[in-house]
């Protein structure tokens, strides 16, 4: 885990700010003999694209990925064939002309990284955030578009659970609801919209902002995958969900709610199935034990604050080390929660692969099963 | 981050099982002429030993480090100073005969790692846990310990703030009470401890166990240690936190809360301090804004489960792949959290160790201020 | 040190092949402020362009590199300086056209990877060598050019001192010479010019191919880089000169002479200077003692094979299986030895400003001296 | 790579200084159920020890090896089986008494890395050489004994080949010679014991001291292994090779030899096999092209530098500035290259281990192969 680059087998490094020409991934360490088109993966930076929908910044970004490296075509002349050599896929930013920032450049925007960079660099990037734009989860979601490929049989689904004081009814939860057309959030629940969409409406009309719990199910997930101390699964989930802007909190499974419950009720049990594996007779541990998967739906959630990009003056200081007052002009995302819901798949998608080209390196190919099998 | 090694520069490799000879850890990149004594980590393992109350695990290890190599003596005849070198040390197990564990050796307990060390590795050493064993923590807090001297100025403390159904109250919080000898709970509220025993023993006499929710602070943190995109200091410190056995949730600064607050509410704002450095009016972001401190005290909450060993039958299975009932005889801790303390406050120390170095290689010692003087 | 990434600090992870749209580099983890302008990186990438002379391939490609990334502009206009973020640069392909390989695309051409890609991963591209083209050297080139500003003073510099069966006359040593305009080989002997003319001449109308050896010396290094162990400067230097294409052989200092000699010839003395550092009376050494940097120049050397793309028929087998006469045709470098220089140079200054970090990541930016002074 | 790790999936941590309680290593990243003995590592650590022939150092130590950790006792009560979990070894040093090293202190000898750990650390361990003893290359050994039994068939043996102006003739290369207890020299060429007898007998009565090349011949590597660009075999083998103490120069197959010749004598040309797999008519390639393993021995070269212990006095400086003349007492290996065959054994063992987890990891267990069956 360096600066700019994660993974151990499956390693991707992201580059590029908002406002230089372009940004991009290169994913290092896939499998070769992968099938992918430009348009598989154009269809995962399209989910997360701005200007969708009135709850989103509408910032006009076509995000048309180009694949620079990595593949021979296939002769279908659509299809890529990974060759196992490093992935470099490329946006570049239509509309990268700098603006006058004015007096904003030499802001410290409260909530944002202004102070941080320049306390680190002594220099920054003002432009649209620089490297912290969220223009840079796009290079993350071109790299889980191919990591969804890696794990035969993976099917990783995100979806938002609560937004500020409102939360779905898990009752109603409809997988295939979450990417619906008609459905601006993510939501797994039909009913939530109407909800959401009224309470977005006031925190957008005034100008403010509003955090988001959002929830990822990884299922498929072979049993075996991870490590027992310092290479857990449920660790380098937690650490990429972490590293998305914004985020504040991780939990894997029921999370912050094993504190509050005993032995007996957290602890899964165990039946045998008839194909030979466990059934597990409830999932708080998010199919995680001891850092490595036991076959079960990886669960991870993730809460994302509210943008600090608000209408209200606030409180703030500039370079000089002059008290100021900042306001945000120019139109935001009232709940940037919603477009962390592909990045946050495409982040337990790599974790995964990563962990399944690992699990491949030490151990091999095989698994082992109970029942004497071993 | 490797399977059993954590950093970058400060690297920490821990070794060995509950039941072997000896458990241990390297510590490589320690800066050199950093001054300790065996004394200083012996005071912190004894913190995490078990044996101190009622309320853990009776287990009699004396947990005694000895320090094998990474220093030369000071002529004081107790001072070490580290040379730069590897710093290994090591903690013999005084009782590692090989009990008889029976039918439990050939069990799955529920809520356990046995399972998924099976189905990893098809074989695992079922003594004591193995490598999940609590007594790998040992190893943590040593090298915690050796961090904690890394940054100059660093102070790094935890305090357990809930215990299943029962909470602190804040408005008592007394740092000097953590380590009182008369606090079984390292918590910080001297009235939590009545009700935390009540509660506890009642747990306890049960066979049944609790979950808790331990928060670590560390003061002293520069300013701009860090990094924007996958090597935050947030994310770096949620993955050590994630990699303790039985934590399930990770928080910075007000963390999930974040998500149900409106950007008003959460940013935190800032005026020019007398010092040349900014004054934050609120710590919402937990010291850290884009992945790089702010100077603020950092500030993480971790959620640990309650530990599966219970007296209760559970339903599981073997390796043979038949239903069973598992039971868990002996002592064991009714509250794993209690003992994280330490082991917390341990990953946070390395982190920050490591940051601070990081930091210090890319942009060299001095740190860059507001105020023109960059 | 991953598949396509190098470095630990200033990490530099390359991409692409010769037939796709572009190949490039992402610079991880240089120092802000650094200032730079795309002709300083361009001057170098000329200096291993083909087509300046008879002696190289006539490949016409011009290698224009593109900036991405990880800058600001300077208000000149032309200066780039970093910000500390990643750095990505692109050369795009001018002539990526997929000619008609025919038969060639099946065989495997004696003494290039193409038998080795297809058993490792069961696919390769076959377009004018994939990955393993020169041209991804263009890339560690335009790395090393930004290496090369990291570490204040540092001058590294690279010469010819032999090609097949001639060599150089040390006596002669020109560092002027060097890349002087009617030196076509890198040679730091002016007389050595005709003589290799007429050798490679030969060489070349024969459609065959020869070895070279290339020296690198780098000035102005600090004492103290490097690591005793597993992290000596000479080690990384040598990964590093071994991982370019061709290369068999790597020596530090006096290298293989050392094994032929005594301890008193062969030991470094050394004596006060007046500058309070010591003064070296030879530098077999190379500039570096137990993998740490004296002050000295280090001194590296590298032998490149001859390219197996030559005219005449050579066995072979296909991927069929059957045995096959291979000929290359089209035209080829006689001696990609020549090229190889500013390559190798580019790998020591990316090594050494990598150690340069690491070092001031561990021990901080001061040196200890001798003297009384540390 | 790390200053004391090595290895990407198999890894190595070394530890330990030659005056302190104990030396050892932390191999993490082994396969699970790979059996060993302790008998096997001794065996290993044997053939390194000091003290076997008047040739070597007299210095007696056991080098006992005790495995800590990572595996689980056989019921044979002989044999370990690894568990996937890390393996740590310690041999304890049996004369650690620090005796009155006086000036030799406050003295650099030249030759030695004294001079540089000071630069580095402004502190170091004076006592036997400190991290830099030659000690630290017991660790190794024994990790590579691990190594050896991770890939299936795989075969590693080393042989000194030149020592100062005297070398074997390759025409007597008998394997069987290199281990016989007549040899002292692990030469293969029978004829030439007493040559370097002679040779030898008359450096170490002089008080002088010669280096030497040693040859390694990996046999057993499938093809496939390695990769293009920064993760080739053969330049983790010689980046491996040139950080064992004293070595200067590397060589992979007919290494320097290929800058001297022309392409029609270097390419290996390939016939296929009856068993489907190609044979090569030739090896200068030294088993590797293009960075990958092509199924043929793989042949590494190193160059060992004469020991700077001597017993002549040597113009030097001390720790105050002052200059001084340096003149080292007691017993010492008159060619340290003698030892460093199983060192160099153990180094190319553990590059190709890590390599075989590697390729496993990215392509998965099979190999494509030639023929129509990929």
């Amino acid at each position: 885990m360096s600066h700019n680059t994660f993974g151990h087998l499956f390693r991707v490094t992201t580059w590029g700010e908002s406002h230089g020409p372009a940004l991009g991934c290169v994913v290092d360490g896939c499998p070769p003999g992968i099938r992918f088109t430009v348009a598989d993966i154009q269809a995962e930076l399209d989910r997360r694209r701005p200007g969708k929908s009135r709850f989103v910044t509408q910032r006009r970004e076509p995000d048309a990925v180009k694949v620079l490296s990595g593949f021979v075509p296939h002769e279908d002349g659509e299809t890529l064939v990974t060759t196992g050599t490093p992935i470099s896929m490329m946006i570049e930013n239509v509309d990268q002309r700098s603006k006058d920032y004015g007096e904003i450049a030499r802001q410290f925007r409260p909530g944002h990284a202004d102070y941080t960079y320049q306390a680190k660099y002594g220099i920054r990037d003002h432009r649209g955030g620089g490297r912290s734009s969220a223009r840079e989860t796009a290079a993350r979601v071109a790299a889980g578009a191919i990591a969804r490929k890696v794990v035969p049989g993976l099917v990783v689904r995100g979806a938002l659970v609560a937004m500020g004081e409102k939360s779905i009814d898990r009752a109603n939860w409809d997988w295939n609801f979450t990417d619906d057309p008609e459905n601006p959030f993510f939501t797994p629940d039909p009913n939530s919209v109407p909800v959401f969409a009224d309470y977005l409406d006031g925190i957008r009309k005034a100008g403010s902002s509003v955090g988001a719990v959002i929830e990822i199910v990884a299922e498929g997930v072979p049993a075996g995958l991870g490590a027992p101390i310092y290479g857990k699964l449920d660790q380098d989930i937690a650490s990429l969900l972490m590293s998305i802007n914004a985020v504040k909190g991780v939990e894997i499974g029921n999370g912050f709610e094993a504190a509050r419950i005993t032995g007996e009720q957290n602890a899964d049990e165990m039946r045998m199935g008839n194909d030979g594996r466990p059934i597990f007779l409830s999932n708080n541990a998010g199919g995680i034990l001891g850092g490595i998967s036991t076959g079960q739906p990886v669960v991870a959630r993730f809460a994302v604050k509210p943008t600090s990009s608000i209408l209200s003056p606030r409180q703030s200081i500039d370079l000089d080390g002059k008290n100021v007052e900042v306001t945000t002009k120019g139109r935001h995302d009232p709940c940037v929660g919603i477009r962390a819901v592909p990045i946050g798949e495409a982040m337990v998608a790599c974790a995964i692969a990563d962990h399944y080209l690992r699990h491949r390196g030490q151990v091999g190919g095989g698994q082992s099963a109970v029942g004497g099998r071993q």
